[in-house]
């Protein structure tokens, strides 16, 4: 097993190489590396029943266990995806603008990959095959940690694309997992800005935080989303009702699903009954203030905690409030910076909201949900950012990019 | 004086004034700050005594005391950077994009502010205004901390301004310097990630990897440059020369002053007694590699060392090299990632440095000297970044911006 240390270098060593490469190159490698894992299915199974076993023999829940577990279907489908990731536009060399001085320099803005890409996640093994296709086609090295929970499965992909690496003439560490999966590797490895210059975590606000707070790494925060949706005085309650249920329920788990609603409070005693009756087709349990509590059956009373909380579940809390500024402010202290949303007929309060909502994505009357990298029609995703640096929102290949300015000169000086 | 959270706080309180404010009243503030600038310049003037007096106490070198040192030129001429930012446009509230989906959801990208910066710095105290400048102008809070050395002068320049800001009815903590000079208290500072978007040191090498080692906050790097222009075997050596005498001798303690020379191995006899000659006019010293010190009277025997070093002075390196490709690895090995540059004649050499060279800005036929903001057309600079998130490069106002996606819908649901 390499030390970190090493692994660190591998990626160095490799990184020259992925920089340079060629587009063709890189799509018939990724072609590859499908064929490999489909030609390995059966390897890369016999791997994940050791992960699914020892999930089992500790107990783990039936829900995690099904995230982990693949079969044919799930196998064709990660082939699927690096197909997919192949057939996309490279964004790498791409001039995004060039300009002449005064002086007669040619000054061009060219993209250019990151470097050494970090990915610590916790989900689901096809995260390595996705995480991977999406670095190498954007001419990046990645260093993956995946969850202990995946090992055997993580370890037999990772060993399969590197495999399909070596066939092709492609450095193989162009793509590395860290085996060592106990807690201090981790804290470790985000110290290793000298090998890795982005790191990207994957997974539940317990392991963003740490990472956040522990790297030495640039980081891009992704992921947290506690996204609300404000429904206007003026707003048509069909389309209200159909854009919260939507956000609410179409899928509970997910950053972009709402997990709280803002209701301005001269409709909320007509509206919030409608709403529960079509919430109540899916049970879900609303947390309101008072207000919203007294105009309708059956709302439990939310606490100050409520307000903050992304509960990827049944739930929802209520707020109601005067006017549009104050639920701008509301959502402006509690929101965690993803995908907000206003349903009104009102112009000015549309481009009110569009304005003044600090957030990866506003919308006007559409459902959160849409805050994905291929609704967003980007073809890929690799996270979604809720930072501000870098990249913000959805993050498709051109977030894997960097650039620098390639200048045209002949013998000036200063 | 206030605390550090309370210095947070404030900040977070201003910023949503500042980040929906705009453009005109932003003008209308710099230009009315600019003024006050040159009213108060006797208090101003008279704070900044007190910081001379003390370093000159404290033996400090006559060439920092210089910089140190204000004038009424030198208020002037702060007061005219602060105009001249007035008269930048305005980069926050452009849409850059915005395209149809195929459900009909129009999706936009729109510039916004950064939100709350933090600078950090060791230099003059005009950068305190600058920097206000630069960051108000992109619609960002900035939190500053000078050095101590400036202490006096800082203070006295953040009341005028902060005076001017209450005049035409700005919240004053847009700008807010940290007063409590601790060494503890930097520390502190950088892990106020809850309060501060960013992090934008300006300084020493080991002022700025003080900050990425400890930060909490990200982090833009600026700065260290150790810069190499390679001289090509079909260099035209009258260019070659021009350029080297420039870049190394117009002004040394910068970050894009060429520190590293690479020379092709089959020109170093001719070329380096001409380049030799022409250096000496400013006693420039030249530690070279075996075939550098045999070609020409005078190298110093370059060590290990040499190659990796920032000189800041009249010390140059001078490697030799068998071909193009040894003098990308060496300079990918050595650079900070800075400002790199070729003389060359040869069509496909120029384009493989330009392609294969990994640093914020890579030259054919010009001085690395050109790597500056306001030589690049940006207007200002706030720093050169020499990393690759989220801005590389003379970094001008687009880089104090993030943006957000702004969706317009009509009822759209997944």
């Amino acid at each position: 097993m390499k030390t970190l240390e090493e692994i660190g270098k591998s990626a160095k060593a490799a990184e020259p190489v992925l920089r340079i490469m060629g587009t063709n190159q890189k799509n018939e490698a990724l072609l590859h590396v499908a064929e490999k894992l489909l030609e390995e299915k059966a390897f890369v199974l016999a791997e994940n029943v050791k992960d699914v076993e020892k999930a089992t023999a500790n107990g783990m829940a039936q829900g995690m266990i099904d995230r982990l577990m693949l079969d044919d279907n799930r196998i064709e489908g990660m082939a699927e995806g690096i197909r997919q990731v192949a057939a996309l536009p490279d964004p790498v060399g791409e001039v995004t603008s060039m300009k002449q001085r005064p002086n007669g320099l040619m000054i061009g803005w060219k993209k250019v990959p990151l470097g050494v890409i970090g990915m610590i996640y916790e989900s689901r093994p096809n995260v390595t095959a996705d995480a991977f296709a999406l670095c190498f086609k954007a001419g990046n090295v990645v260093i993956l940690r995946g969850g202990s929970d995946a090992f055997f499965s993580n370890s037999a992909i990772t060993k399969v694309i590197r495999a399909a690496l070596t066939d092709v003439k492609i450095p193989e560490d162009a793509v590395q997992l860290i085996e060592d999966t106990r807690r201090e590797t981790v804290q470790e490895f985000m110290k290793m800005n000298q090998y890795v210059d982005v790191l990207i975590p994957r997974g539940g606000a317990g392991l963003i935080r740490n990472v956040v707070e522990n790297s030495r790494i640039p980081v891009i925060e992704t992921g947290t989303g506690n996204c609300h949706i404000f429904v206007d005085e003026s707003a048509d309650f069909d389309m209200a009702i159909d854009i919260i249920f939507n956000a609410k329920t179409q899928r509970i788990g997910v950053c972009n699903a709402c997990e709280s609603l803002v209701l301005h409070e001269k409709i909320v005693d007509a509206f919030l009954p409608q709403l529960k009756k079509r919430l109540d087709e899916k049970q879900v349990e609303m947390r309101g203030d008072e207000k919203a509590c007294s105009a309708a059956e059956g709302l439990v009373p939310a606490t100050e905690e409520d307000w903050g909380r992304e509960y990827l579940d049944y739930i929802l809390s209520v707020k109601t409030v005067k006017n549009i500024d104050e639920a701008i402010a509301h959502i402006n202290r509690y929101n965690t910076g993803h995908s907000e949303a206003i349903v009104t007929k009102d112009y000015a309060n549309a481009q009110k909201f569009l304005n003044e909502i600090d957030a990866a994505a506003v919308y006007v009357n559409a459902s959160t949900r849409f805050t994905d990298g291929f609704e967003f029609g980007f073809g890929a995703e690799i996270g979604i950012s809720t930072q501000k640096l870098h990249a913000r929102g959805p993050m498709g290949l051109d977030a894997l990019t960097s650039g620098k300015y390639i200048i045209y000169g002949n013998g000036q000086i200063r």
